[in-house]
């Protein structure tokens, strides 16, 4: 019998436990969960994520090959700690948290040298949290980052890597510094742009008009302002520094974006901008991503995107506004002017 | 035989089109169509969005009771200008313009007085456009903005509420610069934020990394981004003070969520700022909209909201955290003397 125990059996940790249970590639797999709340507890168990409840996290982890923690970051510390010496010598340890620097900064102080931490961050979730809304297909087609110890065995990399394969993940491999890089752009700063977005609304006055109005744009724009705060706050106060700097930049992109709009003198420049962003957004939007391979530069429009994007349509468009700018600057002498004789 | 002419057969104008032959609510109805766009004409003739196609929209005007204009803002001028002299004495004219104070001052000047202009602006949408994108039900449930000219009959002003009401919207009664004010914050501010979010990672060096990496959060977050270049243009120097205004204050709103993230002293009051954030989110998400009445306030915790807030939960997290600080507070320091000591 192979046991991989689970601590943590929330949204992630559960729909671990479905989909290694449904992949079938653990012959013999008894799959062991452990949650400091009951209640997660018994419907992970009721649900078929876990084989086996244990509240205790080193009773928990005793006989397990692989033990997951899949707990909110700044839990992790707690958790190491608690099954440190519990663990049995060879087991590979890995977890699913947002950040990495300091939870492998904690490893390498709590965790055996005779067990191998291999961090690990599947980029795949969604706003509700707990076991109810897990799946066993939640990290197919999902990339799952993989941030070894540097003391790790290569086969405990490698069962890592397999975790995640075998739940329909890619597994990339990067360091905890460039993990955390990454992520603050492409998932921390969207999550505080949303927030930020949200907390602005929600303040205003008008709110009660606002919150009618609200459509689609507005629900997507701040769906992450949704996130659990446990998670938010713990991501927040792991990757300080880098979401610091991407906010930053962030307040600088706006400044940009919001001058384009006040300059009267240059709406081509501004239709430019929009143009573009919307073109680069469909191409993000339909695949093309990671390094461009030349057979994906050959789909794209004769000379490439931006010769494509300033050239025959840009060019037609700032025509027509070009007249109707025109046209609307001279309405609005020709009302003064009305205004004026009256 | 009831003419309703629709100038513009993109997503808006064709979504119109079929959604007011599926309601029946007119009988011996003839939708007639008019666009710029040869193919958009085609293909929302094929489809069954509209009877008859009339590329000329003066001729395709002649005879219509309502004339429903939905092209994108800065297009609406030239429409009116050219429909101006072929409009039928009585007919009700509208649109379906992202902003209003302007349109308003265009159809003052160009809409002759023997018809009523009722600016009207169906809250729904989404990022695909062109008529191969509508669909019948694409304004049920949503908010529909209505907007009369001052010189407006009763008559035209119900026509336009009762076109809303017949495609499942509900319409609400607002004044021009109450309209641009309220959608600045709740439409524009998150299509500004948006694209300012996706142009900033995309013109990362980082960007192969981040576009593999980017999920759902990042996705949904950016997803307006991809707003057409016309649209969104229109939309910004149609209103611009509102949209500058709203800009500078998100901007200030990201400088007091960044320093408090920053604050290392106060990691409490981010905690209470993110819990404080998501749980409104998860209220607005479950339909507290507007203001809230009694009955509903009635389903919330005992106390209401702010209680509940910074009551229990939110103590025993309180706790929680001060606990971990001072024990990852411990371990950084225990790594600092080994490293002093090695």
């Amino acid at each position: 019998m192979t046991t991989v125990t689970i601590i943590g059996t929330g949204l992630l940790g559960a729909s671990i436990g479905l989909g290694l249970k449904a992949s079938r590639k653990i012959p013999d797999l008894e799959v062991v969960g452990s949650d400091r709340s009951p209640d997660h507890l018994r419907t992970a168990r009721s649900m078929g994520a876990i084989d086996r409840a244990e509240a205790d996290p080193a009773k928990a982890v005793r006989g397990a090959a692989l033990v997951i923690l899949a707990v909110p970051v700044l839990g992790l510390y707690d958790v190491m700690e608690d099954i440190a010496e519990a663990l049995e010598p060879g087991a590979v340890v890995t977890d699913t948290g947002s950040t990495k620097t300091d939870v492998l900064r904690w490893a390498r102080e709590l965790i055996p040298s005779e067990t191998s931490f291999v961090g690990g961050h599947p980029m795949a979730g969604k706003t509700d949290s707990g076991p109810s809304a897990a799946s066993a297909d939640l990290f197919e087609h999902a990339q799952w980052i993989i941030v070894p110890a540097v003391n790790a065995s290569e086969g405990a990399v490698k069962a890592v890597a397999g975790l995640a394969e075998s739940l329909g993940a890619t597994p990339r491999y990067m360091d905890a510094e460039e993990h955390d890089a990454y992520v603050a752009a492409v998932s921390h700063l969207p999550l505080m742009a949303s927030t930020a977005l949200f907390r602005l609304t929600r303040d205003s006055e008008a709110w009660p008009e606002l919150s009618l109005l609200a459509a689609g744009g507005f629900k997507d724009t701040t769906r992450v302002a949704g996130t659990h705060p446990d998670m938010a706050h713990d991501i927040a106060v792991t990757n300080r520094t880098q979401i610091i700097h991407w906010l930053e930049r962030y307040r600088e992109a706006l400044r940009t974006l919001q001058e384009q709009i006040a300059d009267v003198e240059d709406e081509e420049g501004l239709y430019r901008y929009l143009a573009q962003t919307s073109m680069e957004h469909e191409a993000f939007m339909t695949g093309q991503v990671g390094r461009v391979e030349v057979d994906q530069k050959g789909e794209m429009p004769e000379g490439g995107m931006d010769d494509f994007i300033f050239g025959s349509y840009i060019a037609e468009r700032m025509r027509e506004m070009t007249k109707r700018s025109e046209e609307r600057m001279a309405a609005r002498e020709r009302e003064e002017r009305m205004r004026r004789e009256h």
